[in-house]
């Protein structure tokens, strides 16, 4: 156990943004709201995977909602706690732990949220490993975990309770909630129990995006040497070095959907690469061969400072480094790839993991 | 109190066609299962609004979503009393009389459904005097009391609690709930004590649907005698008897929108009218000229039968009578009008009494 503080919470925002693939909400937003409940209710514990009782009742605590709603649309720590209050409420017993449903983005900071205002510690895991865009891409799931009882919240004061009979139900019930509710919502999905959740969590992810942001940090303005060290941690690659040449997004079903168009810079110079997202980046192309594609990780990050640039504050002309990760192993079993490979995404062709993609360009 | 039987069930359904003005659904498929519930659990027990005490729980049980979907997807028992079992559970006590919510249509029907396989009476009294497309559209949100909890179900074994700020929220997050669930779900909303039911429902109707039903049944073929009886009770008019020439709806936003052209026969030869429709009929025109609109209903008979055509039956070439009828006082309120008149449904007259209206036609 030790204690989540204002420094940690800087590099968990800029290091989840590197897991958040593009997506899961800007994290600038997160921090501040983050920083700030610290400030007012103190540190919160951070505790591991190991340490988890067995009959304690972890609730993962999140927004939902496309990310560049988020960006207008604040949230606020009532919004977060509403959420969890409820959750106690039906469940009938006090919440001990709540923890990230997914280590990407703003998601990663709103349980440090809801944990500084309830006293609660946080857990050191989350269910993706990264950020995707819906509800059912949870380890949980496909360990075949039960979402409901589900909790929403907004700013309005309306609180829902869902209890969908599976999580492609809980995704599709919850997101119509999220629009109606004006494109973002706070959520608590997949309540479980401290066993259920050693056996499906993925462990240590919190302390990994503190680790990838202060490697950014530290390194800022030396030549890359934070990418650098970021692509060793995580046995990444880097794809290439570009400019941002377009980029279309637009809103749709409450996502953030669309495409960015590169030209390659420095050794990439002539290239021509693309991008394609649903709220997460999920395709990195060459012309039309595929360099990384979902469940692994593509991040864009500034060619400058190092830092990743979220889909929504992508610009024409922006210089940038284009890298990718391995995911966990539980998205490369076969329900994984179901759940989110590119086929779900819509796009026709089979999952191969980076390591193997690249290992081809050599 | 009474038994309700079948015969009782058929008259009911047809009345409640009358004062569904075209919505609320198709009543001949609730019909069918009313009466098969009937038969299977025995009959229903018709309290008066005089016989509630004041502290019995009354639970309104409706269906919702659009007419022409409802169609398609017949409600099963299991539905009803899914989302009156979780009522039960998230209010922790006993439901002890079930109501309509609206006596127009399939709605009239279905607290029978749940009344026989719960076994508890059922409440002559409804919350709109006649069918509304919108869940704030009931006298219990003019007289500020709270829809939530709201508990809904689907027939894929989804359950849903909704705990809106108000009525207007409940109807917002309602409807995307039952567009998501298919286009239809049962709902179970406004859960209120006996004392707020008296003070708010309009008392009656489902006597009302019955003895207007009775009057169309029994005077069959008769030469529209059962229209003229059903007119004088109901204190109507007829607008019109016409052919219709075009019918156009689609479905949007869960609603079954569109409007209908009709020429005019017998002594309207030579005229033509127009009915808009958003579930339920809206306005009534000759040319430019209102005829009737709501709050107060308007009703398509079938020329021959009397027996009411919902928006959804209308068929090209038709020949129909078309009645109007005045509403009950608490939707000719300002807050009424507010609620339910011509502006809200986005037509830019105001409402008149269809009394005054057809008396300057004289």
């Amino acid at each position: 156990m030790r204690y989540i503080d204002e420094e940690a919470i800087e590099k968990i925002a800029l290091g989840a943004a590197v897991l958040g693939t593009g997506g899961g909400g800007d994290p600038y937003i997160g921090k501040l709201v983050a920083k700030e409940a610290i400030r007012k209710y103190g540190p919160v514990a951070l505790i591991s995977l190991d340490e988890l009782e067995d009959d304690q009742l972890v609730v993962p605590v999140s927004g939902m909602g496309a990310p560049s709603v988020t960006i207008e649309k604040i949230p606020s720590e009532i919004e977060f706690t509403a959420a969890l209050d409820k959750l106690e409420e039906v469940l009938g017993r006090k919440v001990d732990v709540v923890m990230p449903i997914e280590i990407g983005g703003i998601n990663s900071l709103t349980p440090i949220i809801a944990a500084a205002k309830k006293g609660l510690p946080l857990l050191d895991a989350d269910a993706m490993g990264r950020a995707f865009p819906e509800a059912q891409m949870v380890t949980f799931h496909l360990d075949g975990l039960e979402p409901s009882p589900v909790t929403m919240a907004d700013e309005k004061g309306n609180t829902v309770v869902l209890y969908p009979s599976d999580g492609v139900w809980s995704e599709r019930l919850a997101r119509v909630i999220t629009i109606e509710m004006g494109g973002s919502a706070s959520i608590c999905d997949y309540s479980l129990l401290g066993k259920e959740v050693k056996q499906s969590a993925i462990p240590g992810t919190l302390t990994l995006a503190e680790k990838i942001g202060g490697f950014l940090l530290d390194n800022k303005g030396k030549e890359q040497q934070g990418i650098r060290k970021m692509l060793e941690e995580l046995k990444g690659y880097q794809l290439f070095e570009a400019k941002i040449t377009d980029i279309e997004h637009r809103l749709v079903g409450g996502f953030t959907r669309g495409s960015a168009q590169f030209e390659g810079i420095n050794q990439a110079q002539g290239r021509s690469f693309t991008i394609h997202f649903q709220n997460e980046h999920l395709v990195a192309k060459e012309g039309e061969h595929i360099l990384c594609s979902t469940p692994d990780l593509i991040a864009v990050l500034d060619e400058e400072t190092g830092f990743p640039i979220t889909t929504e504050r992508m610009k024409y002309g922006a210089r940038v480094v284009v890298v990718a990760f391995p995911c966990h192993d539980k998205w490369r079993t076969k329900k994984g790839i179901e759940t989110v490979g590119p086929n779900y995404f819509g796009y026709d062709f089979d999952y191969r993991p980076v390591e193997e993609l690249q290992k081809e360009r050599r």
